[in-house]
This record gives structure tokens, sequence and C-alpha cells, in this order.
């Protein structure tokens, strides 16, 4: 796609970098996209990038770097003033990719965060065991599949603010993770705030905007 | 109506009385049903009877009954044996309704029951307050509108089976009751079964019916 | 997956153990997880395994047991009280699989079971032959796709309990089960249930738990 | 609404007449599209006609007739010769209005019809009991909301043609007659065909042209 | 599955035969039905029948039918006595299989059909071309996926019932053939009763029960 | 609302005055935004006006013009140059509300129009005979509501581009005109466009933009 | 309702006071929480108090103040520390209550606003003119109804996080907010954080908790 | 399909050829069909034609011509006058395919185009560097996926009417390009209509149709 217009000032109007989204993008038409941005001197990041797309995509940058469970690719490392802390809290075993996604681009950026994954509300003790850990972050990040009552619960526990990320994790009425973006929309416990489903990398965003404030 | 057909023999074959819907019924077909029913010498109780319909048919019944919160009509009293304690626990204020249309709906057939209101997801330390004395009933009964987390929660820490009952208490994409329900049918803590939405009726009945298994 | 935090205490927690969803899990993580709970010593069984994972499994479990129709996976033989008897009761042929998960896991977990199949109402003098035993019954499990009628016709004729599992089996309308779910939900007949679309599982853990009421 | 344009030959090509929808017209329209009817020499007949708007029609009409709870208005009777008989069956009590739109306008039609009304699933035994008188007509009407189960149960007994009519009786999942369509078009019984939600009109039309074939 | 229940007097109580759905069964499962129903002197026929599966089903039934369009499979010849003609009307190239699945079952059944297919409303003067053809049918089963007009259309120039298929043809918004389904629901022609999407062998079963009126 | 900000130059970027949208604004504040449009020398038009409300309006603008039907009201008249001719076709009489918004606005900004109404597919041969007289229109506005399918037939039969307009009207499954824009979208006829349910506004626009090309 | 559990630590465990949802609350319910929050020494604070029920509740609460738009109602003042600066940009005249929803609360907590109305994206230039003043804002709460294009725009031209909030303004395929949201939840650009339709307190708690971090 | 019926006199009635629908019929039917077409003289244009299919087709056709990214099949070149220019603006990357759809059909119906690819509200300064060459175009196609916020922001921008392709690109609550779709109706700035999702072939007929107004 000659056609790709770079968005080269994004960083300056908006404070954060473009990421690129992988997925529906041919291996040539990322190293074009990719390469470009190295010459523009912008972060050259791509998500959801499958391993067989990033083992292709390492010949042409030699300096990339590529993580597995979150799907993220640089290709050049570039570097962030770190910034404070997030928390990274997955309800569930299969909710820890998209997890990792906003993990590893927060990281990536420059924000620490710290992660407590498989603490979902059917075992509640197992949350209020990290509790204390969680209330130390500046912002938390909830990741949650199936019915996605755990930013309520923790919405009621935290002085942070939450960005809740539902997941397609479930069967039957999950309806592809609608189900579970319903329950955070409706949660009766404020100061929650909801991305698209599965969409780590605009938690990550957010999140890494919020501790700019 | 006079072509209504009492189905007098449902208490012989399902082990409970049938209850007669009020909300769509005119003060004449609830006289001449509930009429038919003592004759019968079947229960003659009556949901969702407005206070307006409820004071003029207690001219026709002057043994009656009314339960106003539940808006429950008793024709006649009955007597049903004493059986064991279900606890109703209801998530927010506006729950309520539903809850008692339960909780009454059971005292009536003889359930004792013990209510626990107020006790929702956004400040789970009320859960835990009560939770000793939930914990000790039979069945529980869990009704909640906006994200209708607390059935998970509640699933994941009490051995009673959880009937859960989603109301419509919600705006915006509450869906009249339906990001409650979906939120229950895919919760991760097994033990939890659903009725329709604000059918507290069914739930009373399915109770019923497991405190005499 | 080191961050898997197995719930230990839930049997103590909520009488029923934690059953792994095997679906969307790799041999390595049912591996971990399933050594992790006999460590433990909690009863370590997975659902939704298929032969082939099934097939591996069994290299690392001398002493499991694998149910084929019903695609549960046993890692030890664990010793439950035996208790009262349930019906599972399935509509179509097509509706087998998951009665099936219903039906072992009740054995599994020490509940006599009848199962009832290809009785749907297209042909109800097919039910009518199988009533009488049907009727002896504890608990109901009723699993239907299509139209999902069958719950209805069956909580007008007996008096135990009735748990509805609505089928994904279906095309045209049948919305994956959308269907069957939604004509449940909305029985007329009081005194029946339902879990999730495909929920085997949670339909025979409440069974479970409503027999140890 | 000088525009109306009445099809006056309809009844020549499609074998039946014109019902007007008289919800959402004016007392003015009706007289207008009604006299212009008649003095095409069509037959005049109106549905959805409120009592209110039938009270000040008859003043128009000296020779019309009024169908209260089937809401039916014919501005002058016409004489159509006698067919076949059509059996309409209905659920619930809440059914019967749909149930006698379809009726009387078959009645009109001059088509012989035989009610069964209050013969829902809940209670299976009442449409056992009526089930002979059933088996003898030529076409059936099936008239039920909430779960909409009857018609699956009537086709796999009766040989006449099912037209089924979804009514928005209900509530909670309900979704105004919805649940009850979408389970007759899944019945897994053949020889059922739908019409929308609450089309009394469309399913004595379709059974009246049955009849004629 | 030994449980398979073969209901082997459907056609004496519905005057129709089972139709066995065969896309969800194995060849296995299908063998052994379509055997059991030989052996009770029933009809033994299948739907959707793959080509793959039709081949290996040939070896067990030497006598066999099978028609490839249509993915019908008569494991036997069953003599049906002829009736009158049924009009098979199709929209778009596309929406013939399930044309043909309805006009092959209904020749199977003894019913005599005639097709016309191609005749969409885009280029109307197509179908009026073919109408007094059309005409001369006793039933009218139309098939039509994308906007679904055809029956509408249809409905107000013929006198026969019309039965409606719609088809999950389309893309985008036909949301797998429900937007043809609801456009023949919301039909303003009178006449025209409908079928769940691609459900060829409904529609010809409910027409062959019109033939027998 | 001193907040309101009159776009005061949007015609000369669109080359279309903006419409007020007057159904949710109170008198006050119609008054007040558009006297701010006559200062600016803006048309000052506003759509969806009740008669009250305009009836109230006319006492501040002497000079205002109000269409009942239409429900449209211009504060002043303005001159349009007068361009080339739009057919407005409505397929049911209760299509005309929505149909007369189209049609007086293009009046009113210039444009002539004929309309026919009540042509509705039920009953195509009146859409025949004014067939001649549509296709010397050079845009084509069709509005329907219940099924939706006259633009189909119609792109099918005339060179212009049609613009379809569905409407709210119908019941059951019409879902507020979510059924006819649904076929109108799925048109297997290319040469349509659609705008929102009931947007007669949007669909005046559009063609006056297209008669301007 | 006695059962109503003042969450009178909530302040202490999420830096956020409870607000009580009036809409749904009789006049007595108010009082008595209102009364029990300010005996607890809680911040007492209502939202979606019409000014009917206002004028009630003033008689209660002398030092109360209301905010009409807003429809907030605070029974005491109640100091809070000022903070930083929360730009409110509503798209259409008929977002602004929702946006002084947010806005007042904001205030209320002690937050610096500044709002912005009436800039959607049909007239893109009366966004720029404020583009710079809105860039000065730590947090920018986003309020569109329609089609909800507003917070995409802006989140390509801010380093501020956005907070964006569906409205139910539109008519025909807006589904009482739910097209906008569907919006917010799609964008294109990240940063945007979405709270439930017309939630207009979730995004001034989320927007002070942010300013909080 | 010896059924298959060529529209041969379309192109006399509605001023555009019919265009084959490739992605749904088999390289047999489209042989057929086209050499038909050009036997009847007609254009012969095939859309939605894979590159294997393309491949096996032009042996059949050695006139022809592909267009691999629009996927259009040219059996045989045909002259069309030289028409006015279109735009053709696509949101991002992932639009193009469909947006070369629109414009390859429009240069092969003789209509002059002119592409502005990525161009999406996310760097909204991208738009406006491309804005005064858009202006002079007489129609504008736009395709956008995601939230589908460009054609309203274009809407105020422009004077030429616009035509909006939503596309399918987007995952989580992109529902198949429905969300996009709701955005593009939902707009507020008049002057905008909409073909269905992925309908590059609508769009372009459209604006061939007003070009030729």
């Amino acid at each position: 796609m000659s056609n790709y217009k770079i968005d080269s000032d994004r960083m300056a109007r908006t404070g954060v970098p473009e990421i690129i989204f992988g997925e529906t993008k041919s291996i040539d038409q990322l190293v074009m996209i990719l390469k470009e941005m190295i010459r523009k001197k912008v972060p050259a990041i791509a998500s959801r990038v499958s391993p067989e797309k990033a083992e292709r995509l390492k010949d042409f940058f030699p300096k990339s770097e590529y993580f597995k469970t979150a799907k993220i690719f640089m290709a050049q490392k570039i570097k962030f003033s770190k910034t404070k802390k997030v928390a990274v809290v997955a309800a569930g075993t299969s909710d820890v990719d998209i997890a990792e996604e906003a993990r590893v681009l927060l990281e990536v950026l420059g924000c620490g965060t710290e992660s407590f994954y498989d603490v979902g509300v059917a075992g509640i003790q197992r949350l209020f065991k990290v509790l204390p850990k969680i209330r130390k972050a500046k912002v938390v990040v909830v990741v949650a599949g199936m019915e996605g009552a755990l930013p309520s619960v923790l919405a009621g526990l935290v002085k942070a603010p939450i960005i809740a990320v539902p997941t397609a994790v479930g069967y039957g009425t999950g309806l592809g993770g609608f189900s579970s973006l319903l329950t955070m929309l409706n949660t009766c416990a404020p100061g929650v705030t909801v991305v698209n489903i599965d969409n780590g990398v605009g938690a990550a965003i957010s999140a890494y905007k919020i501790l700019n404030v």
C-alpha cells in the first residue's frame, strides 16, 4: 500500500505513538510501514503480530524485540521516561493474553507494571490476598471475560481509576465478549471506564495518558 | 373469560399450586378465577396485583390478605407445613420489590425466610458482614439488577444452591434486565441457576421445590 | 502459566470441587493445574477435554479415567458419598453430548443418575412412556436445543425441581442456542431454572448442590 | 388522505378482500376508506378498531357490526360461501384477544371455526382432553405467547397444517413476542408455519386461502 | 446412539413421515436410524446429507436414491399417491439449493411440482412472464434471500396460500437470513406464512399437509 | 441555551442550510436559534415542529410558514433557485407523514416535486400505473415501512438514483423500522442508498445535493 | 426502606463519596438516606433528582443546593480541596443535560471545569476554534449522542485522557444511545475510555479519580 | 444452472448493467452466465471474483481484464462514455479493498475517479490536507470501518452528495460492520446516504446514477 500515510506528528499532538494493528496487515505492509516510522523517527510498534509474522519481521529489523503472549512487536527499541505504576489484573487464565498485551505495551512505553492474574470473583479470597498490593497502583487495568464482574468488585475497594477490558472469553450467551462488556458498563460502582472487547492496546494507552496527567 | 380452565390438579402433579398472574387480568377475571379456585379447594393466590386492584378484590374476599411491596394477594389463607430456611438476598434498594415477591410467596407457601438487602458488590464488606447468616440457609435466592454480579460472588462463598433473579433495574445499556441476566448466565462460579427477569414467583416456586426434594 | 492459582479451599467453602474448563487450555497448562490439584488433595477433574487431549493427558496421569461423549477427564479417582437420583432428560439425538456431560459429572460426584434421551415434544407420547420413571427422580436436568419446549411440558408434570440446559443445536433462527434459552426463561410453568447454553457442568453442579440441601 | 388508493380488484387477484388496519388511522380516514370500499362493492372490513372508534364509526355505517374482543369492524355485511372448519387454539388467557381476531375474521369470511382456549403446555392434560376435537379441523391456528411451545406439541399430534401466531404476552426476556416467535420458527416438529407477532388477521387470511385450495 | 427412539407412528398421527436431519449425524448414526426405519416400515428419508456422506450411505442401502442439489437421501423408495401441484419459486441463483430441498422432498412425498427460479424483484418483468403458470398452482413455496421481497409481491398477485422460506444468502447486514425473515414476517400482503431460515424441509411438509386438507 | 453556536457558514461549506431539529427543543430555544439565524441571514427552518409549538412560534415570526403534515416550520421565506424534479413515493397511508417531510422540505429548498402515495407492493399494479411519471424524475425518494420492499422493486425499473427512507410503521417484528431498513440495505437491486429510519429531512437534503451535482 | 445500608466508609476505601441515584427513589427514601449520610458525616449528594423532588427535599435540608439542568442535589455543602481542570465537551444542544450532570458533580467535588458545548463534527470548524483551550485541560469528558464521533476526532488532537459519555439522543437507529456507544468503543484513536449511556455521574467520578492519581 | 435468466434489458430500464456477484457462484456458473451476457451484448462484469477464480476464468475469456484488489472481472471490454469525477475516500488501510471495488467499477463504467486513502479521523489533519481536492468532486464515496465517523466529518465540509460505505473492519463490538453502519445512519450531518456493509458495488452504481442525473 504505497498509499499508507504515517501520522508522524501524532506523538506531538496526542502524547502517544501510533500502534500499528498487525492482525490485518501483510508482512509487506508491516515492513513498509515500520521502516517508514523508523525513518521518520517515530516509535515503530505493532500489536496483534502472530509468532509466524514476528519470525519473518525479525529478518527486516535486527534491533527488534517480540513479546509472544502479548503479540507485540517493537521494530526498534525506544526510550520512554519511566513513570508511575499500573496494576494489571486478570480474572481468569484465559484472560491473560489480553492482560499481557496491555502490560507489555505499558512497559514498552516506560510505565512500571505489576500483574495479578487468576483472581476472579468465583474465589474472591484470592483477590483479597493481593488487594493491599493493588491498592498501591496509580491506575488499575482489569481484564475479565465470562460475566466480567471483577471491575465492579474492585471499584468498591480501591482509590485508583479503573480501566476495564472485557474479553471474548466464554461460550453460550457470552456473545463474544458482549456479556462482559455490558456488565462493566452497568457497574453499580462508579470510577470504572471501559474500552472495546479485547482492546488491551487501548487500555494501555489510556492508562499511559492518565499517568501523564 | 368464561373460557378460563382452572388446572385444579396441578398441585397433585407438580407439588405447587398455580399462582395467577394478576397484572394483565381485569378485576372481573381475577374474581372469577380466584372464586373458582376456592370452590375447587386449591390455593387461591395471585401475583402482580396492584394496590388499587387489591383494594377492590378485598370486597369479594373477606378472608384475603394482601402484601403491598410484594404485590401478592391471597384470596384465602391456606396452611402449608413449615419447611427449612431460604435466604433472600438483594443487591440494591431498587431490587427489593422483586425480592419481596419471592420472599412473601415463600412464606405464604410455608417456607421460613430471612432477607438480606442492600448488599451489592460496590461495597462488598456489607456482604461479608451478613455472610455467616446467609451460609446457614438451605437455598439462596439472589436478586440483582444493574451489572448483576452478586450471584457470582456468592456462589464462590456458600454451599447452598443459588437461584439468581435478574431485575430490570438500570438504564442505558441495562437493556431492561438483559445485562444482569447475561452476567448471571455467564457466571464463572458453578452452582447458580437463573430465572426470567423480574420473575420472583418463579424463583420462589423453584426454591420451594428444592426444599421438598 | 505459572500464575495459575488453585482455589484449593473451594470445596470447603462451596461444597463442590472446581471443574477445570479444558477447551481453552493447552496440554501443558492442564498437566500443571491437574498435578497441582492432586498435590493439594482436591478433586482433579476437567471438562471439555477432546479425545486427542485426553489421549495425551493419560500419559501423565496413569490413574485417570476419560468419558468420551461427555468429554470429562478425571486425573485421579475420588470417592464421593452416594446421594439420591437425578433424571437427565434430552430432547433430541444432538443434545446427548451435553446431557452426558451433566450425567457423567453427576456420577463422578457420587450422584446416581438415570437418562431419558430422544423424548422431545414432536412425539410427546415418547415422553409419557417414561414419565413414571422421571417422576421418581429427586431433581430433573432437561437438555434441549431447537425450540427448547421440553422443560415447560415437564414442569407441568413432575414435582422435582427442573434445571433446564439450552443447547446450541439448531440452525437458521436458532441463534446458537439463544432461541432455546429464551423459551426456557419464558416458560409458563414455574419450577424451572436455567443455566447457560451448553452448560452441562453448571447443571450438574447445581443438581448436586440441591441433592445436598 | 384523499391520496388513499382502494385496491378494488384485490379480491379478484388474490381471492381475499383487503382488511384495513384501523389502529393507525383516524376516524376520518376510516370513514372515507370504508365508504369508498362500499361504493366499489368490495368487502369493507377493518381490524384493530378500538371500542371508542367503533362507537363513532357506527354512526356512519348503520348496517355495520362490531366484534369487541376481536376489535374487528364490518361496515356492511357481506355474504361469503360457507367453507370447512378451522380450530383456533390459544395457550393462555392473555392470548385470547389475538385468537379472537383470527376466529372472528374467519367467521366473517364464511369459515366455520371452533375455539379451544387456555390449553397451554404447563397443564398439558387440558390439551389432551380437547385433542380429538382439534383433530377434526382442516386447519389449526395456534396462538401462544410466553414460551410459545404449544404449536410444537400440537404439530406432533395432528394431521392438519398449523399456522402459529406468536403474541406479545410475557415480560422480562419475552422481547415483545420475539421469544415466542423464535420458539415457533425453531420447532422440531415440521408442518408449522408462522405469521408476525400478534398477526391474527394474517393467520386468518392464510387459513382461509388454505381452505380454498 | 443406541438410545435413538424411532417415532414410528408419527405418520399415523401427523400424516407425514419423520425426515432425519443428516447434517449433525455421523454415518453410523444415519445407518442405524435409517435401517431401523426400514425395519419398522416407515419412510426412510434424510435431509442435509452431503455428497460425501451419500456416497458412503449408498453402500448400506442398495435401493437408495440421492438428490445432490437438494441434499436429500432416500434409503428406500416409497410410493406416495400423486397429489396436486405446488409452485416452487426462487428469487436468486443462490437460493436454488433450498428451493430444490423443498421441491425434491415434495416430489418424493408424491406431490407434483413446477419450479420457477431466478425471478427476483430486481427484474420484476421476469416474474410477470411466469405469473400465469404460478397462478395455476395450489400452493406456492417462495424461497428468497437478500431482502426477501418476493413473497410480498407474489402475495398480492395469486390466490394460493404462500409459504415463504428465507435463506441465509446475503452479506453485510443480511444477518444470516434474519433480514429476509423479517421482511417476510412484516409483509403488508396477507396470505403469507413463514418457516425458519433455510428450512426447505419444513416448507415442503407444510405444503404437503395443505394439499391434503 | 445561550451556548448554542449557529453554524452560520454551513451553507457556504456544504451547499445546504442547517435544519433545526425541533422535536427536542423548547419554544425558548427554538425562538432564540431561529432569530439568531435570521440575524445571521441564513435560512431559518425547523423540522419536527408539532402543531402546538408552531402555533406559539408564529407569534414570534410573523412572516413564518408552517406545513402541518410535514411538521416543517420556516421562520422566514427564503428564495432558492428552482431546480429539477424529484419523485416522492410512499408505500402506505401511514408512511405519508415522513414522505411529506421530505417533499415539503424539497419544495422549500426550491426543488420541484411530484408525489405518488399508496403504491406499496401488495398491489403492485398501482405502482405500474404511475411508473411512467416516476421515470421522468431526476431523483426518486421512496418511503416505506412494514417490509420496505418498494425501493427494491423500483430500483429495477427506473434510471434515477433512489434514496430509500425506512419508516417505523409496523408492529410485531417491525422493530421500530429496523425490518424495513434491513430490507433496503440488503436490496438485490443496486442504485439504492438509504438514510436513517424516519429521516425525511436527510433524504431531502441528499436529493437536493444530487440535483445540484 | 429501613433496610438501606449506608456505605459510610466508601470514601476511605475508594476516595469518592457515594452518589445516591435519585430517579427511582421516593422522597421518603431520599430524606432518610440523605439524613443518615449527614449523621454519619459522609457527603450527601443525589443525582437524577427532578425539580419537583428537589423542591420537596429543600424543606428537609435547609442548607441544601440544587442544580437544575444537572439534576444534582447536595443536602449539605461539603468542602473538597480544589484540583486540576477538566474540559467538558458536548456535541449537540441535546447532550447538554448529561454534560452538565458531569460538570456540576465535578465542581461539587472540587474540580475546576470548563465547558465547550455545541461543537459536534457536522461543523468541525467550531471544534477547532476552541481546541487550544481544550488542550489545556488535564482530563477531557466528551458527551455525544447521534453518531457519537466527537471523541474519536478529539482523541487524535489532545494529550489528555478522554472519557466518552454516549447519550440517548437520536432516533431511528439510534437504539437509545447504543449507536453512539458502539462508535465510541470502536474508535480508531486510542486514549478513549467509555462509560454507560447517559452516565454523567460515572464520567465525573472517573475524571475525579484520574485527577487524584 | 441452466435456470439462470439473464436480465438482458436491465440497462435499458435502469441505466446500469447487471453486475454478477461472483463470490457464491462456481466457475461453471460464471462462465455460462458471462458468455450468455456477451451473446446478448450486455456488459459482462463480475464482482468478488477471487484471484484463483479469475485465473481460471481468463482461459474462457481471452479479452478479459481482472482487477486484483477490487476483485472485479470484466469478461470483455465495454466502452462507456466518460463522465464527471468521483472522489473515493477511505478511512484506514484495511478499508482499501472495498474502496477499490467501488473505484475500479466506476472507472470501468466510464467515471473518472480520484482516491484519497488513509485519511481517518484519528489524524484529522491528513483529511484537511486533501480536502481542497475532495471538494472538486461531483460525488464523494466514503469507505470506513471501525467507528465509521469519516462521512459525518466530511458531510460538514463538502457540497457534493456523500455515499457512505461501512466496512466489516474492526473487532470486539464492531459487530461485523454494524457499528460503522449505525454511525453513518445516525450522522448529525445531512447529505449522507448509506449502502450495505462492504457494498462497494452498490456505492459505485449509485454514484454512477447520480452523475447521470
